[in-house]
């Protein structure tokens, strides 16, 4: 079992019956659609779940999952992602899987965010992990211009054809090279006010739950919110 | 002639040859770029439109005002595009006509703004008009909830058929009919603050001149941005 399967399972354990679960999307959040997938099969585990991506649509729906549209449920209980950063402060980067948008959706909508990852996403300060920017098409060139002449080495994200990769919702992304990230509360400020971006891939005061896979097995750290 | 025809045409009289031109989308703007359409077969004037929806850009080309994509272009040196209401201000409600995304893109990059409106369009404070919210499908509907939720009185825009509106950027829109908003700078930092929402359509310390259309003919207003 590799690190990012070890977590996944370990993640679906936080399921209870009657349950509204959001899914999330990417390689490790695979093995927990597929851990609940076994869960509802072999012990008639009882939820509805919330997709955030087509490609977890799909893989849910393959595995019997009961799922709903997002405008379907009153709120989530519970989110099960990854994340492809998490720092010291329990903030995180999101998106190297380009769903960032329909995952901070359902995120904002949840009582409580798990994320999963393998220990090689924690870090001290944000940014070695290009930061994922979702934008509107039109225009989305002066945006990249902006980017650029603030220092912050932008790149097109291509899908694997080569061409621009266009999300879900029909948007680009651009990722910026940031390196370190000392203050994502005011860069998540910055982005937010910019026309023409739709989101961002910083997840900020978001996770309740981080479950780290290791080589000695999986850590659950819970975070306090409180202070 | 009536109002709208009378700024419109008062408007395009500001272009002069050289520009790079923001060709704004309503039913004001209409005549201005019918204007610029004339001036460009009559005169010869030489400028570059970048349209602010698909609509403008079929009527431009109709016209052979030569146009290019945004993208394209290093910057705009003046826009003129109309408003749904301008409060004692020069705050703006714009979006009446579903095109306040791309609008404003265009905008941001304009050395000039102008605004031309009749003037049933002035306001003490901003508000009457119903604020076009744009957001991205995907979770609209708890978008939908939460304006309810805060008294902010939503309704779904539609188009003729009475089906949602799809936008040129593939987005809904969500009218807010808050009455008077006694602090627009606020609510448009809340708005932008949400996951969801791509763009309002609250146009804050923007335009540089506006054209107001009296029964007396057009009084043009300049705007002091450096107080």
């Amino acid at each position: 079992m590799n690190l990012k399967e070890m977590v996944g399972y370990k993640a679906a354990e936080f399921v209870k019956n009657g349950m509204t679960v959001g899914l999330g999307t990417g390689s490790t959040a695979y093995y927990m659609v597929e851990a609940l997938g076994k869960r509802v099969k072999e012990e008639g585990l009882n939820i509805v779940g919330v997709t955030t991506s087509y490609e977890t649509a799909d893989h849910a729906r393959d595995l019997d999952i009961p799922l709903k549209d997002i405008d379907e449920v009153e709120k989530i209980d519970l989110t099960i992602d990854g994340a492809d950063e998490i720092s010291s402060q329990y903030n995180g980067i999101k998106g190297g899987g380009a769903a960032h948008l329909f995952e901070k959706i359902v995120a904002n909508l949840s009582d409580r965010n798990i994320w999963i990852v393998d220990e090689t996403k924690l870090v001290e300060k944000l940014g070695a992990f290009p930061l994922p920017v979702e934008v509107i098409q039109f225009g989305s060139g002066q945006l990249f211009n902006l980017f650029k002449e603030k220092g912050y080495k932008p790149t097109w994200r291509n899908n694997k054809e080569g061409e621009r990769l266009v999300t879900d919702a029909g948007n680009l992304i651009i990722d910026l090279n940031l390196g370190v990230i000392e203050n994502p509360h005011e860069l998540a400020k910055w982005l937010d006010s910019l026309t023409g971006v739709v989101e961002h891939g910083l997840f900020l005061d978001c996770v309740n739950t981080v479950i780290v896979g290791t080589s000695e097995g999986p850590i659950v750290e819970e975070v306090n919110r409180d202070n």
